[in-house]
């Protein structure tokens, strides 16, 4: 069976042009350039708990690299490099070289190197950390939300999560829904372009990992502020608009902006073909209170508002 | 039961002054001080695999932090930001505090703020990534030993592995070498201090992690060498010999040094009151060659040089 150093060597070594030192040392050396600051992140996925034990080793190698770039989004940061800790169950070749096709594939869209990592024999497991430059003072915070902006998401929240119904039998989606669906959940693409565009424009930002209104929660708690949104569901909400409003793990960026620049958000979602959805505002009281109506203004009956691993 | 993000707050969020934004928004910021580089090293560490099951927590945390510390140790970097994430099985909350008290007594020894993390529910597991500062270009790296050179050890390499098998029943050690075993495998001292005092000193550095034999041999083979040891072993090593050459787990340095400045080294390990022993030379060869003799010339049976995951 082969080493644990010659797996990395065979499936993880690439090219570092922009570190000073890559792989293969007791630590990576980089050199962030001048007048930027370093924004870091790490995220832990589980076989099991973020991908099911079926999932096509390359998604899970896609997947595993670009929720970290999403947190990078939200920062409206550039990303720049990682590291990778993989803990497998053994030396499956096949399995390996196909993640590291999933991931590379996500690095390079993205333009990041991986630096360093581990490599240990456990139960499936991978966590990465992800570092990115932003010029200093300009990253975008979950705290910076005021009174009476406007609160938007980009993208189409919520099919991720009627994906993952579908792989798990609780709904059958038909076509195209299934493959938007699949994609979401599989193949989440971040919004790195978004988050470096709203730099100067949104006052505070987040990536939708664990739900629309947790992640708004989230905010609204950081910038002491409650919120009331008006958004196209029922009063009783469906499957599908429960998956919008709390389904996370689709990767969007949720921003608030202040109301006058509203068009300047709208330009931006135009020149990125990226639909912009303006969900509400900003409003005095408790924070991370919410109040969610209907369009027609009718009050909405919210359930819960995302994924906790432990509540 | 606590929410993940009610865990977070109680058990991990500590002032973070030297940070530009710490725990809880989607990435910390850190900025590097002008003219150093960043080190920057990963690792995971398993139950079952790294620790054993019934390790008290307080040993994990510092542990879990300790092994991460000892990377940047071997590039003779200063310790100075640190990312958690945790599986946890269940939100037991004392255990919990307990492994927090572990990792923040090692994050207080070395100086080390904890900016960010993930928590998520699973079969204990904790990655830490840990970052760090050396001047531009004094980094310690495994690849800058030369021919001639002496390759030292810090401490008593060796006693990890004892205590480790003291633990699993596989022999019985008694007092005081029970205690000083125990604490090796437990709590292992990263050796920051050595690593800075060798910056400008040492050519090659690597902490011993995977075993005394194994981890020369990554420098051997980075540095493109072979090596002609002398060790007080017997020609066929005892467990405590096998312990010494290919225990791993001690998190001492190795490190080369050029032949004239033995007295440079040796005043180094006096100042810190830290044992530091010549084990033999750097010599032309196959990279990674290594001849192992005793201190009366016999050559040494080696069997194995020290731990593979995948082996």
């Amino acid at each position: 069976m082969p080493s644990e150093f010659a797996l990395i060597e065979r499936h993880f070594r690439r090219a570092t042009p922009s570190a000073r030192l890559g792989i293969g040392d007791d630590a990576a050396l980089l050199a962030p350039a001048p007048g930027m600051e370093l924004a870091v992140s790490t995220d832990l996925l589980l076989e099991g708990v973020h991908f099911l034990p079926q999932t096509m080793p390359e998604d899970v190698g896609w997947k595993t690299l670009a929720v970290n770039v999403s947190d990078l989004a939200a920062m409206g940061a550039t990303p720049r490099w990682a590291l990778l800790s993989c803990a497998l169950p053994d030396a499956d070749e096949e399995w390996l070289s196909r993640f590291a096709q999933g991931f590379f594939a996500c690095a390079e869209r993205f333009g990041i190197e991986l630096v360093g990592g581990d490599t240990t024999r456990g139960a499936r497991a991978f966590n990465v950390t992800i570092l990115g430059e932003v010029p200093a003072g300009a990253a975008l915070r979950r705290s910076g939300a005021r009174v009476g902006e406007e609160i938007w998401i980009s993208g189409t929240p919520g099919r991720a999560a009627l994906g993952l119904a579908h792989l798990q039998g609780r709904i059958a989606l038909a076509e195209p829904e299934r493959s938007a669906c699949l994609t979401a959940l599989l193949r989440p693409q971040p919004r790195i372009d978004l988050g470096l565009a709203l730099r100067g424009l949104a006052s505070a930002a987040i990536d939708v990992s664990d739900g629309l209104l947790a992640d708004l929660g989230h905010v609204l708690v950081a910038s002491r502020l409650a919120a009331r949104l008006a958004v196209a569901v029922s009063p009783s909400p469906t499957l599908a608009e429960t998956c919008f409003l709390a389904g996370g793990d689709d990767y969007e960026l949720l921003f608030t902006a202040p109301a006058e620049r509203q068009h300047e958000v709208l330009a931006i979602g135009a020149r990125l073909s990226l639909p912009l959805t303006c969900l509400g505002r900003c409003v005095a009281g408790p924070p991370g209170q919410l109040e969610v109506y209907t369009l027609a203004g009718e009050p909405v009956a919210i359930k819960a508002r995302g994924y906790d691993h432990f509540a």
